[in-house]
Order: C-alpha cells, then structure tokens, then sequence
C-alpha cells in the first residue's frame, strides 16, 4: 500500500490537501511532525510521497519547504491541491475569549491572524506550535487555553469554536505539493506548471538574463522567490513557478538554456495546475499598460522548426 | 530631544543596531513591543525615527517588516546597520539543558537555530515571543526554562549562557533599517542604496519589464523579494534594492520609468550603504558566465546627455 | 526670397517632390546637380533648404544622401515628401524603342528599371546621369537616343514616351525630405518623425543595446539601416527612423540615453510624418505572432512621474 | 569539369577573387554579364557555382545581390573572399586625363571614386558599364576615353595607367561570396559565419525580439542590413551575418527560434570566415561602454545542458 506523509497530525489543512488529491485513495495517509520531517521521510524512503504547504496566498511561501526541496537527495512536485484556508478560535467547552491567558498555532496561522489576536487577546501569551492541529491538541490536553486551528480539529478534540473566520483576510488560499523521490513526472495534459530553482552568481543583471531565457521561448512565470543562499553570503536561490511541461518543447530549451546559464538550477517537478490557479494572464495588454517580450510558438511551430532545422543542415533546404 | 523607537525590549539585537547608529546619540531610545508597533509609533509621531530588523542573511527577509512598509502613511528608510547575529540559550542559573522542557524566541531566532534545538532539545516546547529579549525577560520570571537570545541579554537578566553560538548557520548577519516620516533623503555619499516596492499587473512579462528598466539605466539590482498583496489575490509587491541614490540622474530615471510602468510604485528611500554590505558585483562576466544588458554611465555622461538634448530641442545643435 | 535647392534639373522626381510642400510657395527654387551638391548648398548658406530623396520604396535608402547626412556641419530635415514614381521611356519624336542603341538615366531610375530595360533594350549601352531629367536633356541634345525619365520631363524638353509604366515593381514611391541648418524643430504635430543616425563599437549587442533604450520608452522604429563608415573598418552608422517628437518626453529621454550609451548620435531632425507613410503597426501582436518590450507611456504619464520624481526627492511624497 | 560563373568579363575584381579560392583550381570559369545573370546560371544548372560581390567595406551591400539572394529557388553560400579594392583611370596610350571627355565604369567603381572624378574630369560625361573590366573594354574599343577599374585590365586591353589609386577611401575591401545550389554545409571550422535573411511583420520591437534570439544564445551579429521586400510596402528582409556554424548547437537553436519568430527565415549558408574579416568584438566592454545580454556557453555546455534535460524528462535525475 501506497504510504503518504503529510505535516501532521490529523485534522490539519494539510491532511484536508492530501485527501483532496486521487493519490490518497487507498494510500495510507501518515502524520509527521513537521514539513522537514515530510521531506525527511520522503528521501529516506520510509514514506512514498509526502503533502506539506508551499505557499499561502496571503503569508506567502513557506520558507523552510522552499529550503528544504533544494537540499539533497533530490525531490520532486507530482501534484498540487489548493485549500481555501478557514481559521478558527478552538478552546475547551466553556471557555470564553475573555478568558483566554494562553494560544497557539502554527506560526502560519498566527501570522495570519496577527490582526485579530493583537485586538481581541492583547494580552494573551503566545505559543507557537508544530501545526494547527498540534495547537488544539494543546488546548485539549489544557496546555494552552485557546488554538487558531483549521475548524476540523473542533471535532476531533471536543473542542468548541469561541471565535470563527479570524483571518485577518478572508479568502485565503494555501497551495501544498505532493512530492517524490525523482521519476517520469506525470503526463502533460495541456494546464501544467514546472517548478524549479535556480542559484546565479551575484552580479548585475544575471536575473534579468534568467528571466528573457524564459520569455524568448513564451514561458510565463506566475511565481518567483528569493531565498538566501545558507552556505554563500549575499546569493540567491530564486524559486520559479512556470506556465508548460518539460516535456513540452518550449520549456525543454528553457531549462537546458538555464543550466546553461546558471551556476545551478534544479527541476522541481512538472504537473498539472489546479483547478482555480491563477492562469498565466493574457500578454496583449493595452494602452499604458506595462508590456513585454514574449514569443508564444506552439508545440506545432517548434516541431517545425526543429524539422527545418534538420533539412538545412543536411543540406536538403534553406 | 530626539525620541527613536526600536523593537524591544531592550537587549535585543535590534537595540544594538540602533546604538551603533550616528543618530542614536544623544536621543531617547524607546523599545516598543514588535515591529508593526515601530512602525505605528513612527507613524503617528510618538517617536521621530524607529528601527526594526529588515532581512537576515540567512533567513532573508522579515515579512512583517516589508508588508508594513507598503502600507500608509508613507515611511522612508535614512540609515542601514548591519549586526552580527550570535545566538545563545540562555537560562536561570543552575538550569541545564537536560532539564529545559521549554524554550521560547522570536520567531526568527527560533527560525535561525531550528536544527540545534531539534537536535538538542528534541521534546521541548516551543513558544513564539514578540523579541529575544522578551524571550530571556520570560526565563527571568520563570515562564519558560530557556530562552534563544542575544548574549547581551543574560547580563540584563541575571541569566546563564547554557549553549553559545547555536546558529544553524554561524556568520549570520542582519540587516537594520532606521526609518522616518518622509523627508529629504540624506545626501548622496557615492556608495547609496535605494530601496523601493513595485506592483505590476500579474501579466507575463511585466517583472522582466520593470528590471530592464533598472538595467539599461545602469542600476544594480542587490535584493529582490516578492510578497503576496494582500488585497488582491495572485498579485505581489516586489521589494527591491538598488545602488546608487535617487538623487542621482540615472536613478531619478529609472525611478520615473518605473512609475509610469507600474500599477504603484513605492519609494522607501535613499541612504548610504553599510559598511559591509554587498558591493555590486563586477559587470564584466567571464566566458560561460551570466551576463547582461548594461549601462554604466556616469552622472557626468547624464548632464552632458541632457545639455545636448537641450541644444538639439532649441536648434542650437544637432 | 527663401531660396531652395532641389536636385535638378528642372522637371525631376524631386522638384515635383518640393513643389508639394508649403515651403515652396513663394520660394525660388534653385535647380542643382546632384544630391551631394544640395546638400553643400545648404551647408555653405547658398540656399536657405534642399530637397533629395533619401529612400525607395523598391531600391531602399540613397546611399550618397544617407552618408551625406552625417558630415559636418550639420544639417536637420524639417519636412518630408512622398511622391510616386512612374518611369517612362521618353526619346526624341519619331524614335522606335528597335532604334534605341543608348539609354541614360540616374542610377536609381536604371536600378529600377533594370528588368524592363534587359528585356527591351538588350544590347542598348547605359549610361549614368546625374539625374532623370538630365538624362532627357540628354535625349533632347542628341547625346542618347532614350532616357528613363519621369513623364514631366517629355514636355518640357518635347520628347514622346515611347514607353509608359516601365518600372520592374509599379507602385513605387519615393521619400523625399527637406533639409535646412540646424535650427529650433517644426512644432509637434502629434504625427511626427524623427530621423537619426547613432555609431556603436562593433561589439556584440550594441545593436540591441541601442533598439532596447528606444523600445522600454515606447519608441517604435519604422526604418533601419546600416551604413560603412568611411574611416574606421568594419563599423557602421546606424540610421533610424522613429516615431515621435524631440519636444516629447518619450523621444528626449530615448535621445538622452544614445548619446550615452553611443559613440556617436547625430540628430538629423523631428518633423510631421508625410500622409501616406506607414504608421507605427499596432503592439497587441497576436498567438504565434513576434511581441516585444515596449511601454506606451504617455506624455501626460511622463509629467506625472517626472512631478513625482520631484516630490521623492525635496521629500514631500513617496 | 566544375564550373564557376562570375561576374564577368575576364580581369575583374570578382575573378581576382574567384582565382584566390581553392574551388577555382581545375574549374572552368566562365565569365557572365552581372550579378543577377551569375545567380541565374546557378540557379539554373549551367554553372556550378557562381561568385558575386556582396558588400564593400566603403560602399556597403551590393543590393541587386542581397535582393536576388532572398529569390526562389533557393541558392548557399560556400565560401568568401576578401579583395583589396585598388582603383586606377585607365585610357588608350597616349590619352591624357586633360582629354578625357567620356568616363565608364560599374556603378560601384563610380560610386567609389566619385569625389576623384568630380574633382579631375568635373566636365565629363559618366558611363555605368556592367562591370570595371567592361569599361575598360569599351575603352579599348574606343567608345569611351577613360574606364575607372582594376589595375589587372590595363595589361588585358592594353591600356594605359591615367591614374593609380583614385579611390575616395584607399584601403577598400570587397567581400566576394561563392554560391552554389543547396546541399550539405562546409564542415565547421571554428571561425564561421552564418548569412542569412529574415522578415518580420512591420510591428514594433519584431527586430528587437530576433536579435534578443541572437544574443540570448550567444550569437554576435557581424553586418546587418535592411532591404525594402518589393512585394510588400514598408516591410523589410533582414541580411544578417552571424558568428558560428548550423552545425553547432547555439546556431542551431537559434536559426529555429527564428523559423518560429519570423514570417520567413532563409538560411543562406555557413562557411569558413576569409582571413581578415572582423572578429567578433570582445563582450567585457568598460566603464561607459555599451555592453549587452550575451550567454557565452560553448558547445560542450549545450551538450551537457541537452543530456540533464534528457534525464530530467525521463526521471532519472532533477
């Protein structure tokens, strides 16, 4: 039986992911303490795949999965699912706010709701946990008076809603990935994203370069990341969300330029986009507007292209 | 007198940054309890300048900070520090690390020593305080049993140093910013940073539109970080530093460009570089390395642009 | 009087190309031999303009004019001409096109013509004239028995056309412009041209250095070509034509920034763009189809950032 | 026997470049009336190559050349040659330059020697011949009294030297190609050139984005020149000379981004460059210079950078 880790324990958003995927059916689904746990178990091979948050739409991505997927062995996306994120006050049935010393949550979740808990538990000490759920588990075994917590986590410790919908921004939405050890990613189906890394010496204009590599061959970019590099002062990992496939044509002479060009890039995985991401908006633009160059050859074009190319090389055209 | 508040309490790294300031002599040092509250007070007038960590040369970039920064009233950042970050776990005398089932830190400190207290204090707590210093203020009251902190705080609090130099990653280095209510950026010094956020329309191309503009002006580009907006969904402020000063032509140039370019655009200010702080790197690349578009003239090359374009408008030349 | 010089003779492409303009009207028009010759009229104060062509629609630029152009001193066009080019075969009354042994013309007629007259005149000898209507002079003394020649040249030396229509591609036209001293430019029109000439090093990219300035300030070009220097080898004058004005913003900046970035840049006029020339082809592009780098910013958006500009720098804004 | 048209009759410059390459040993080579008419016979069988003229270092481009280069049926370019352009005033003995009253030469010569005869036979009626050697035929035949040509036809029709070195530009070089039907390129040689020509539609930045395409993969573009298409107003080929071979895997993807970019692209052959052609230039560039995006990556790098794509495609590496 297939075994998927996910940033545990039960009753997290990130189980609420993980369910949402087909990968799940019939898999066992296995709780870990922690995103570099989930990537731990996946590389180490004591879990086949592995769920964890990559970015939230109102935090931003999460930095020690950024981290993580970068060190080696190396890992691999074969699936995103989005969650729309709905975060709750849980405490022990008749608890009131008012009465509220102690909360928890993960740091993702306070962030969240740094707003609301700064108005309504100004003075109540803050903890951070391992995970949303962790925290009302907390609140269960009374370690904490209160946890900011998806509302599943209610029901799974018997614990009451004191406050609902405390995001600062309702609306919010988290991406997680399933990742792998490295194989033939998921077929193309026509809506997929590549994910990768790249790390450039720092000197000017060598994102720039990086970033016309992509738009000479059409490939839009719908996500980009900075991250320190941990082991060379003042470089960069830039962590890039791509419109297309590897095994599409484009995107296959992207990546090979950037290895080119890069002191290092790291594929990250090609897969399909979920339903209700952001598509790659439409180049045209208008007047005013800011716009840039692009090529949007089909996989047709760069067929004939390449068969061109072999005719006037062996002589047979011009 | 001058009145600066900065991340408090005191003790914290942020205090050692202010004090290394020139314009911190003489004036009233005033810790205030998180960033956003630095920001607020600079904000609303009760202190004139205020000082909150920026990016850390390890765990890049202090989101708070830079969501805080694109929000209104306008703030400009006057003056740079850099402070070696050294960490330690601190706790009440007699405690040994055996003992701590509980240890608390800024969300950073607890970011920047995640492996040593995994590694080390593998079962104990973790609680988020609002500073390193408020964390040591917690083991003095006897809250939690070890705090993640500056060294600077035992002295303060009566506390032992149980661990020293606990970093992940040792040589870490953060960044301070001293900012302002808008005024006259400080005068140019040759060796200036300007710091800006931009947002674009999520339409592909547009970052790579608003970096030629830096480009072919000249303009390094030494960070760059994305967040998400908060108001609006798949859109993102890029947080950008640049070299040089927008006094300076080149940069009063691209600055412009960039305002009829983007969605918004947010001058954060204009100051010298810290000491130690990257030096652009050098342009000139070598064979099978990165590089790129460039300009590099100099101020004296603008004036004498804009003196022959004046001569050509009024016929005087050609 | 003003005093115009054309090249001549009377009844050449070019004098129906001066009448055409308003500045013609009232002015003496001063009949010359050869465009070399216009062009040091006007230089050494002889004529107050003149008019040549400076490009075909079929045999593309006038490489003396283009070359002249950039000699010293300087000399700015002020106002351009289309006229459409209809080749005749004129010779003297009674004449066959079987009894045509010689036939003359300018270089530019012969160039065009060079179809028809292989197939017509086969073993006719031709001969070079200093220009289309010299060339029915020509006819007229008795020195060749044709001459390819616009038609207005017949009546006025009585000749017949003994063939009408003779150029290889009908529906030619031909770019004349008007050149004066320097002096202030004609007024912005809103539909205007300006026309100059830049040399760059030979290293790899200036090129695209030069046509990027122009593109990220919305500059469109409309033609380019390449031109030898005389005196340095392998190295070129680039001239261009561009859409806009100097007065404007846009177009300032873009010349600004050549005359940093270029060894040279001579500015060679901005005038209103003749009815009929091509207009700037739309950006929107279309799928499959080449988009590239461009902003459209207005004049007003230039103001708009130019004040903000201001404001960022005295302080009073970000 | 090979047979190698060109630019005919015997003792012209093309035939001192002709003689200069290895294809001429044991070639019959047969002397024809113009560029166009050597085009034509290799076009269509009668010879097996054919060497024209193709660009001056002082004059520029030949256009009929480049027009009838971009003709069906398709032809290559093999081989170049570069000839040192020496131009003498040839007469019968005994002729004086005082009693020179008629002058002939191809419109080249004339155009090269122009300021000289303006200023030493100011009262002389000009001849445009087919070719210099043809005007020193005419010479000898008595129909003209002077020819302006190569020093080679004086011995040939036994003329005398009027004049020597009458060039405008001493230190002319012509650039002479030799053209064959398509077939299998000449094996790179590591100093290569690639020609060929492109269109594009009229739409801002389209010249832009191909030599973006260029320069992304390191190509240096060596000549340039836009030549009017004469089936489509105000639309233009592009004849570009590149550094490298299609062999090679940097050209390659090149010339098929072009094929995908372009509204046509014809590839016009790769060959060894001649001694003393430019180099491309250095890409380091100074302070204050120009420089531009340029990759650099060798073939070993795109090889390389071809097998990590393989690998990524199939799973076996990230």
């Amino acid at each position: 039986m297939t075994r998927i880790g996910f940033l545990g324990p039960h009753a997290t958003f990130t189980e609420q992911a993980v369910r949402s995927l087909r990968e799940s059916e019939g898999a066992e689904l296995v709780p870990l303490p922690g995103s570099p746990a989930v990537l731990a178990a996946v590389r180490d091979g004591s879990v086949d795949a592995g769920c964890v948050p990559l970015e939230n739409s109102v935090e931003g991505a999460v930095p020690p999965v950024l981290d993580g997927l970068v060190e080696d062995p190396p890992l691999v996306i074969v699936r995103e699912a989005l969650v729309a994120v709905r975060f709750t006050l849980l405490g022990r049935p008749g608890t009131t706010i008012d009465a509220v010393t102690t909360v928890a949550s993960h740091s993702h979740g306070l962030a969240q709701t740094r707003g609301w808990v700064a108005a309504h538990l100004p003075d109540a000490e803050v903890r951070v946990s391992t995970s949303t759920a962790e925290a009302a588990a907390q609140v269960a075994r009374g370690e904490v008076d209160a946890a900011v917590s998806s509302p599943l986590a209610a029901e799974q410790h018997g614990l009451e809603v004191l406050a609902d919908d405390i995001a600062d921004n309702p609306g919010a939405v988290t991406r997680f990935v399933l990742l792998s050890r490295p194989g033939p990613p998921p077929a193309p189906t026509g809506r997929d994203r590549t994910t990768l890394a790249a790390t450039t010496r720092n000197r000017p204009g060598t994102l720039l370069g990086l970033l016309t590599e992509l738009a000479v061959r059409g490939i839009d970019l719908t996500r980009i990341e900075s991250r320190p590099q941990k082991t060379r002062h003042a470089e960069y990992w830039f962590h890039l969300d791509c419109s297309g496939h590897v095994a599409e044509p484009a995107m296959g002479e992207a990546l090979a330029a950037l290895h080119r060009r890069c002191d290092r890039v790291r594929f990250l995985g090609s897969f399909p986009r979920a339903a209700g991401t952001a598509e790659p908006a439409d180049a045209s633009g208008g007047v005013g507007s800011p716009v840039v160059p692009l090529s949007s050859a089909t996989t047709d074009e760069f067929t004939a292209a390449d068969e061109w190319l072999a005719r006037i090389r062996d002589g047979s055209s011009t």
